[in-house]
């Protein structure tokens, strides 16, 4: 990382820190934030994190979860942004507007997308999640790893590579999971919390079940749910995630795609891919984000509309 | 492990080989024996291969394992017999007729349930995985690890532990996983083959979620799997496999069972618990085995007798 230096100094001599990550927060984006809230209060400084978005109820388990503000809370005195885990800067939404001309911001990111917005980067593709970089980076500023810091930095790994199933795991990726669990992550505690389903939610995925449709060349794997699906079951949104992985672990599918309705947000598209198809190409046309093997975008559009240009770039990419 | 010396110094002086394991072959079952296998052959020994059982076409993968014999075929060449993940001799099932007096037999076993059976026992029950006994035994018989031996030990360790997902997941876990990832062991690729699904099955699986159950104090959730039900979607028990953590995974949710009928092997019972609840007691009590948190037993009788006598006994041990 040609930056490092340089960006070693520049934490070093801040005292008041913003940090941020990506709205629909995930277990990377937030294990990412507390380790590194974590590490920085250690070392002195004041910090305040924000996300434009709730947290999901299964990370309330992250130490410093609670403290997350919205954009509107937070207050004037920071001299710093770090952006984590965002691929472009419109991924942090209405943080956006806390951004000032005369204050360094920090881009730290693994997507192979990320627009290198910011002052100073730090992006490294190759780490399979933004945690292992925040992992790294305490490293060199001197922090003394603990529970907290550990677990954040393992449900930030192990939920970005589907716990080490996924082709970005790699020997580094287990090697500091399993420093994490030596410094006292539990595996079991986070997994449990992290994947802890209800009775109405086992009950949508069964529902959601039903509903996979596999394109005639059984190559692309899709998912719908709607808005009346969830209510009737008293499901929320966030209970959906990883349904997607139902169709990604079809024989023969090489894309999986989960199209998802949020209330007032439209619909949120979540792609995944096996081998050499790029969903971050599909969902960079869309204006979204994300990686070669994962990556989203959203639609302002109906459920139809959404599925017909999805399907149809995809389908399109294939052919290429 | 006391009895290492006098082990190492057995399996160097013998030439011919007859590894075994418990039936209803499974991910760790079939890694070791396969990572065992391959280390032994590089050490020039003779090696045969048989389980009482058929292998599921998941792990078809598995370097060697279509070498794996029926007990009718293996021929009388071999000096030691080596059974491996079984916690105890019944569990090997036809591959009993085998044992001859003269020979000796080797037990190396993670399971705590181990009865300690065979001439020299390599029990460790701090192991997540008796493929981490199995790549210590093969360091130590000095045999250089290949891709092949890599994916067969990740793919035990991944499998027994839930891909690092339960408790049993430890620092050396990980690390013995990161050196197999670093020897050529491609997660997402184990991963793929055992995780991989058909249509068919994951209508099955919608429709085993609909079956689900929950004890009135919200303690014990169980799934059921009768014949009539694979039958109508073309599905195989083994299929099933992986089914109980959604029983698991419920909040609040303490032990998990899983009843399944297998043609003409009766009832199959499995059972998976989070926290102190130890299911080893309520297997070995209808006379099956297996550890803590992950256990399994039989029965002869019908589903809602076999039903009957586990969630007695297992709201038995609730209350003591």
């Amino acid at each position: 990382m040609k930056n490092k230096a340089a960006l070693l100094s520049l934490l070093q001599g801040k005292m008041s820190f913003l940090l941020t990550a990506h709205i629909f927060p995930d277990g990377d984006n937030l294990g990412s934030l507390m380790a590194l809230r974590a590490g920085l209060l250690k070392l002195g400084k004041r910090v305040q994190v924000t996300i434009d978005d709730s947290v999901p109820a299964a990370y309330a388990f992250l130490e410093g979860s609670q403290s997350i503000l919205r954009p509107e809370m937070v207050n004037n005195d920071y001299e710093i942004i770090i952006v984590l885990d965002s691929s472009s800067i419109d991924r942090i939404g209405a943080v956006q507007n806390l951004v000032k001309q005369n204050i360094p911001m920090i881009n730290i990111d693994h997507h192979i997308s990320n627009t290198g917005f910011g002052t100073v980067q730090y992006i490294d593709e190759q780490a399979a999640a933004t945690a292992e970089i925040i992992y790294q980076l305490l490293l060199d500023l001197g922090v003394a790893l603990d529970d907290n810091i550990a677990a954040a930095i393992f449900t930030g790994i192990a939920t970005d590579c589907g716990f080490f199933r996924y082709a970005n795991t790699t020997p580094r990726t287990l090697s500091i999971a399993a420093e994490m669990v030596s410094h006292g992550a539990k595996p079991h505690e986070i997994s449990d919390a992290v994947e802890m389903r209800t009775v109405p939610v086992l009950k949508l995925l069964s529902r959601v079940l039903d509903s996979i449709e596999v394109s005639s060349n059984g190559k692309i794997a899709w998912l719908t749910i709607d808005q009346t699906l969830l209510s009737s079951l008293g499901a929320n949104p966030e209970d959906t995630d990883g349904f997607i992985n139902y169709a990604r672990y079809i024989r023969g599918v090489e894309v999986a795609v989960l199209f998802r309705e949020v209330p007032d947000r439209g619909i949120k598209v979540s792609m995944r891919s096996r081998n050499n198809f790029d969903v971050s190409k599909t969902a960079l046309h869309f204006g979204g984000g994300g990686h070669k093997l994962a990556a989203g975008c959203s639609f302002d559009t109906q459920m139809e509309d959404a599925k017909e240009q999805v399907l149809a770039k995809i389908r399109e990419q294939f052919e290429k």
